[in-house]
């Protein structure tokens, strides 16, 4: 290739190393154009399967991979860690973190979304939610940590405490972490702990709508609950979280007076999305949730050279159907959006995007999972058998495909997750107690909670 | 077995789930006893291969294992995850953080060592060493953002400074970190990257003595440096680190005047010992280094019920031959503190401990390593599948170790380590720039800066 071929060729650069941004770097990768994709961590992330990081039934490694070995052989694809902080759209740069500029011939913006605490920020530090690897690894570690907490305390009302968990929000994500943690819960406690209570264990999903998985259809919803409530998971419809602090979590029941105050140190947080803030810097106006809402061809109104997909655009299609916030939506759109840019390269005209549904599937727990696939509706062992053979073979990385399976036949045999290390966190005093408690207790008190009572 | 017999039954306390500690709970177990495991952590962890979480080779789930998991079907065995603040050896207790207090009829302390800065506790920070899984995290990320920051990077001088690494401490961790280092450094520099320089990677390997490795013979330690040097590693003998600070490595170098700076970003710690500051709440005298000198039968002097085994312990035995601070030796001790109660137990009498060496062996990279085992001295490719063997039979657990060897068989075959994935750091603008730079600079250096200059 000739310099003066380099100097023509266009600059594109992708924000976001999600389902969408990856999608377009791969399909723009074979045409003669350079690409810069930034990411603010190092690794794509399935995150699908980011809930059985959570709960430590896979490892990291098996759910991510850097970026820069995806693209390690396509010498046109630059792969940056950072944070694009702004987009200057008339300009044509973005900053990243403070003080580097990139400039752009074409910008595709795949930010995604972060969880959203309706005006709660403070809510985030007791109720983490579930979008990174660095989210996972904090929720199992909190998870884990609460049965070595149970393990050590002799008063009841506080082990009680430590083995009660409330998930917040009946999506997909809401009902498999629930689902997981009512499995792996019941069985640690069971056989691995020696002094934490099988009968205090409590797992509450809290969903503020009349059913879970809204998405789907109603009877597959009502399966799900039933599922749930099976494993010992307590389902709370119509019912809005109005509190949470170090005591636990207030939630207002439809038709109750009385707020329902449930005492827990586990509350994980899986019922709003934002749209990443950096949407905010492009100067347009913005849905209520963050969202941009896209053109037909997925572009920003008004900028054709600013393409938004993913979690971050709102894109209604001439039938006016909007595409879901889920990873085929944001891969079609990720397509979508190169196939517009090769087509302005080519002194083409851009196609408006479509969104084609696949189905959609989402798991309860070990062999229980509802899918609806082309209509058909499915529940149960199926399934599961279905689910598990969509996302094995959706992960990238035949390496990490092969390491998941093998993963899963060993769980599904042994129903022990390989991932119980805490490596983050410790068991500090004051945890152990609870902020409110005192930390001086009587003689007969330390005597009864000695740990050899036998 | 009848409520009274369980009553009479001797509380055993060990302290520390490493190779000691587990030995002493795995030969304890068998007999009618209680006893209670306490660690930090929730994990054993299989130190030696510690370097290649570190350098990013194996994943923490490959060489860790809960403790609770490991003795999941023992019902006289109860884990417990808290740190031990103090031994009352008069009393018998031990308290577990600040007010849970357990009491004990023998105790086996193997709290182990952490790294000794030699009263320099303030280079830990820029400095840390590699004792725990935290600990290798946080220097595999450390090493990854280095990475991730020569990339970003377009000035020459603190490009340089991000793709050099130093190693202070020669012994078997020092030897294998550097070795690893070179290994992924000048792959990764080469292949995954686009703006990172391979002309600019520098490894340093600081020893104080006059020779590396030196608890093997020296023909062993002149191999390693020859190997090292081969690999890209610059290796210092007769040389001090006199300071640690952001801009890099200050090193006194035997016959020079004027101390050599390193700039760096990268500083790994392998240099010094000290044992847990937890046996100084024993109220007996110490050795310099923290060790306490036990007595023939690994007791603590005056105090038979009371054991100290590990990197904790300081052994001569009767030949005046000392217990060398590895596995093999703290297994050896754990075993015998072991036995020595269950003969007290049964009324007999304590044998005095003396370690039996089975060898020695380090490696210094891929097909790589040096060996000493009955006088036999080993180097290179035969010493290297050794090494494997030795270490993948030694891991607990069948699962590990299948997945190990199968990590290591890819890892050889791919020269890809399956663990690059950043989640606890983040790439921040005043990491990325140094902290002594001004932030401003100017409109030309700006774009001089911007990523697409071809």
């Amino acid at each position: 290739m000739h310099t003066q071929d380099k100097e023509k060729r266009k600059r594109i650069i992708v924000v976001g190393a999600g389902f969408g941004g990856l999608k377009a770097v791969q399909k723009l990768k074979k045409k003669q154009v350079d690409i810069t994709l930034i990411d603010k961590t190092n690794h794509h992330l399935f995150q699908p399967l980011l809930y059985q990081v959570a709960t430590a039934a896979l490892a990291p490694g098996d759910i991510a991979i850097p970026a820069r070995t995806i693209f390690k052989n396509d010498r046109n694809v630059n792969v940056l860690m950072g944070e694009v902080t702004r987009v200057d759209k008339e300009r044509k740069v973005v900053r990243m973190d403070k003080d580097q500029e990139l400039s752009f011939d074409y910008l595709v913006l795949a930010p995604g979304a972060r969880h959203s605490y309706f005006g709660n920020d403070h809510w985030e530090e007791k109720a983490p939610g579930l979008k990174t690897l660095s989210d996972a690894l904090d929720i199992r570690e909190n998870i884990l940590l609460s049965f070595e907490k149970a393990e050590r305390e002799h008063n009841e009302q506080r082990r009680k405490k430590y083995e009660t968990f409330v998930v917040v929000g009946g999506g997909p994500t809401g009902v498999e972490v629930a689902g997981a943690i009512a499995e792996i819960a019941s069985r640690a406690v069971r056989e691995d702990y020696r002094n934490a209570d099988p009968g205090l264990l409590e797992i509450h999903l809290v969903e503020g709508q009349s059913r879970i998985l809204g998405m789907y259809d109603e009877t597959l919803g009502e399966r799900a609950v039933r599922d749930l409530e099976r494993m010992g998971v307590t389902v709370w419809l119509n019912s809005m979280v109005t509190g949470i602090d170090d005591d636990g979590v207030a939630v207002r029941v439809a038709g109750e007076d009385k707020l329902r105050n449930i005492a827990t140190d586990n509350v994980i947080w899986a019922a709003g999305n934002a749209a990443s803030p950096l949407l905010r810097t492009l100067d347009v106006p913005l849905e209520k949730d963050g969202r941009l809402h896209v053109d037909q061809d997925l572009s920003v109104p008004g900028h054709p050279s600013v393409f938004v997909i993913g979690d971050a655009a709102m894109h209604i299609d001439s039938e006016g159907r909007e595409t879901p916030g889920i990873a085929p939506g944001a891969i079609q759109q990720g397509e979508h959006a190169a196939r517009n840019i090769i087509s302005d390269l080519k002194g083409g005209s851009r196609e408006p995007f479509s969104y084609f549904d696949k189905g959609s599937m989402a798991t309860i727990g070990r062999a229980k999972a509802v899918a609806e696939i082309g209509g058909q509706k499915f529940s149960g062992f199926f399934a599961w058998i279905l689910w598990s053979l969509v996302h094995v073979f959706f992960l990238i990385g035949f390496r990490n495909r092969f390491r998941v399976m093998g993963e899963w036949v060993w769980y599904y045999i042994t129903f022990r997750g390989g991932s119980q290390l805490i490596t983050r966190k410790k068991i500090g005093e004051s945890e152990l107690r609870g902020s409110s408690k005192a930390q001086s207790s009587s003689r007969e008190e330390k005597q009864a909670e000695e740990l050899h009572l036998n």
